[in-house]
């Protein structure tokens, strides 16, 4: 069973939740793939650079200096540091982007009806290359840059590729044993029955659960797309999807919400 | 025969003369590595954070602070943007730094008589691993980051670290096709008969002749130093070093000069 794993800003900005989460990180048995978020960092550097951050939407816009920012944040500082805090922990990790080895190839998204700049939504993944690694004993760090197919870097949401991922490694397994299983850590510790008890961690969903939940409005907002998409990863070939805590990355199920087919 | 090549900061700097040599390298055929310098972004980017660069004796300091930015800077901005020309051109390439799979471990350099902060002098390569990539058609580029045997990163000189590598895979090589060249790029096209005639390069420096040479007040001043290093990376296995210009780097023989045992 491969382990795609997706950390975000959340745990990336904190030393402490950073550390205890790679330590747990590095228990977990067999071949893993660990997708990394941004963080604060790049906006940070972008100010003192004086790079002012358009939003549309509330979204970011990656304007040329941004992009060359969150080249250097993402797939410099943040991937380096977490690879070299891994093999302190004996895990034999390996950085990488999506241009590397041609890794993760991307269509910069359309100017209309809103440009967002240098940002690419995955088409395709070197599934070999990441056989080829994973094969030779490398737990993958994987940074949310992504390459143009038309040619240079582009900025690509983290949650996006860890499930592009998942689903390209799950499309070329060729065994139960190659099963994947895609795991987001996020603020709470999983589905919540009651938002407001972290106790109340629903521990598996299914479609017809889902239904269920959706229609009662236990999960609403900002869950219902991160489910739906969830579910779309299981259609197409992801063995289960996890959504947990990253401080609970060590226990069983880790502690958090399984969805499965 | 496996070629590792270094490019300076000069090459780095220059968009233009970075076209042109990742053109030509392109176009080398058989297994590479190419090195990289930094160049100047580092140094714009600590003074925009607003971080002293402290030099002693003409060396800078690589403090915590600076440590970060050249993490930055080499093994994310100018790693990836190399690594993403390159895919464009064609060539399979894959970038990493030191600390990825454990490429390259350093001794952090002791802090007596001079401190230098985080400076790494280079103890071992895992040349399994670069035979791994290799042997997967990769194309590596390196950035000169490297592992300290105690955790961390470590700053490092590029132009040790091709010559780390070279050393190592020529040690690692089974059989004549493993053989290795080390490809030294620099301001120059080679060594020069006269320092003032850029057509006056030597071909071809045996120790002999190297020898002559010196007597003869012909390698002089900076140039010392190099060839001795040179010399040095050809007794520990290293089959030839050329020196020669970024720009000639797809002429016969590099247009440089080779040395020789």
């Amino acid at each position: 069973m491969l382990k795609v794993v997706k950390i975000g800003g959340n745990v990336v900005d904190n030393p402490e939740k950073l550390d205890r989460f790679l330590r747990d990180f590095s228990t977990l048995v067999g071949p893993k793939i660990l997708v990394h978020g941004g963080g604060k960092v790049a906006t940070t550097l972008s100010k003192a650079l004086g790079i002012e951050t358009q939003m549309i939407g509330g979204r970011r816009v990656t304007d040329e200096e941004t992009l060359r920012v969150v080249t250097m944040v993402y797939a410099g500082l943040v991937n380096k540091t977490i690879v070299n805090k891994l093999q302190a922990l004996g895990t034999n990790a390996f950085g990488l982007c999506g241009t590397d080895g041609g890794f993760i190839l991307s269509d910069k998204r359309a100017a209309t009806p809103v440009d967002y700049g240098y940002v690419g939504d995955p088409r395709s993944v070197n599934t070999k290359l990441a056989d080829t690694l994973t094969g030779a004993g490398l737990t993958l760090v994987v940074a949310p840059i992504t390459q143009d197919v038309q040619g240079g870097l582009l900025n690509t949401n983290a949650d996006t590729v860890a499930q592009t991922v998942a689903v390209a490694m799950a499309s070329a397994a060729r065994s139960e044993d190659e099963d994947v299983e895609l795991i987001y850590c996020f603020e709470k510790r999983g589905v919540l029955l009651d938002v407001d008890d972290d106790n109340s961690v629903i521990a598996e969903i299914t479609p017809d659960r889902f239904a269920e939940l959706r229609a009662a409005g236990v999960v609403a907002d900002g869950m219902l797309p991160k489910l739906e998409n969830a579910f779309k990863a299981i259609g197409r070939g992801v063995a289960r999807v996890v959504i947990c805590s990253a401080d609970a990355i060590a226990e069983p199920g880790y502690g958090g919400t399984t969805l499965k087919a």
